[in-house]
């Protein structure tokens, strides 16, 4: 049995908890949280603590807090010969400056609240510093998912910002088909049968494959049509996007 | 029962064609085919022409061929008293110069070869000059689709170019995701499960609601860091969609 230590009360941190709390080969042994966790978890009686003095001896310490807290947060772990690991797709490991052995586990989704998140599908890209701490982060990601990845600093960096325009930007490009439907008194229910069927093309078929419509084609009619319906803000990134898509300079 | 011709060899007739092959309001009576079909039919019985003077009587004919070429094509029509009706986003009722009563029959979804289509959770967008026509279209699209909306000609042009940025623009941002993956050694695949929920998660939040990210919360550290890892083209995309996203003039 793996003792594990979550530090942190906001979404993450309560998500791990609850998966942690259903497996069999990892044991939730304490919640850190500066305040009462907001979000419900799932069993009163993991002891918890809001002092860091306080803190059990586990094998390994999840630290669950906002990207811009970690490094400060983590100078505050005297945990000599333990593992410290945070959750940030955007924070190197060598900015932990805790006294402890380090490491990243990192699950790469979009973690709400309320909702209680099955990690079997959720990949969880982890990193250490020695093979030992490696393989204790495998085991513990494993209990909880089925896509455990070996990903460095560097990846990850890389990995952060790729999701930005997989996750973030293409929700962007949601709102303003939203806002054109809205506009032109359109049920913007209409499209999602097609977002759903574009996201899953992905899983079989590069995305270089899977790319169709007027860009793809240069169809120069089609697009004039198009940017005649659109505002001004949307015209830019139309016209962005599509000559990107063609291969123009852009 | 209702009598039907589709025009047409491509992926969206071929599609329509082994639909309505399997329902029984519909009776699929000939198909119209410049040359043969390039893709498979499921039943070889269905009479075929590449003559429009051999087209045999029927309640319905759909043109379900490029956008392209639907205007011209149609000329060669002469219909009359019957229902000619074109299966494109981007082209007018008023595009149809046929001797014969016009509607449009649009389904909401990228079509492709060789993958059976369940048309059950595509939209069918229906268009009529008149009642009669209306429902005769409707009764044709519900046999085949749970989901059929009422759309004139000024809506569907607007629902095309919105179905450009949630599909084909979606789209290029995953390919943009998979190239920034591919440069930095890091396995897309890790970021599929990213990608079906973020397109999931509309179905149920409105984009503004589900809109997460450094953009949203204007966080400049995390947006510096990130364009040190773009190239100049990407840069340009990830500046204007953040931008975008903050609210500032673009």
């Amino acid at each position: 049995m793996i003792d594990v230590v979550i530090l942190g009360g906001g979404n993450v941190a309560i998500q791990f908890a609850n998966a942690f709390y259903k497996t069999k080969k990892v044991q939730l042994v304490q919640l850190y949280s500066r305040s009462k966790p907001a979000v419900f978890f799932i069993d009163n009686h993991i002891p918890t603590t809001s002092n860091l003095k306080d803190l059990i001896e586990a094998d390994l310490y999840i630290i669950a807090i906002s990207d811009d807290a970690i490094s400060n947060f983590s100078k505050n772990l005297i945990l000599k010969d333990k593992l410290v690991v945070h959750t940030s797709g955007s924070v190197a490991l060598q900015d932990l400056h805790c006294v402890a052995n380090k490491g990243v586990f990192y699950p790469l989704q979009t973690i709400s609240k309320h909702k209680n998140l099955n990690f079997k599908k959720i990949p969880i890209c982890i990193e250490a510093n020695n093979e030992k701490d490696y393989k204790l982060l495998d085991t513990v990601a494993n209990s909880i998912s089925k896509k455990v990845y070996s990903i460095n600093s560097e990846q990850r960096k890389s990995l952060h910002v790729a999701a930005v325009f997989v996750n973030n930007f293409v929700n962007h490009l949601y709102k303003i088909g939203n806002d054109i439907c809205t506009t032109n008194n359109v049920d913007f229910e209409i499209l999602k049968p097609l977002i759903i069927e574009t996201a899953k093309k992905i899983v079989s078929l590069s995305p270089s494959d899977a790319q169709t419509g007027p860009a793809k084609r240069n169809d120069k009619k089609t697009i004039a049509n198009h940017l005649d319906l659109l505002t001004d803000k949307q015209q830019k990134i139309y016209i962005l996007l599509t000559d990107s898509i063609i291969g123009l300079k852009i």
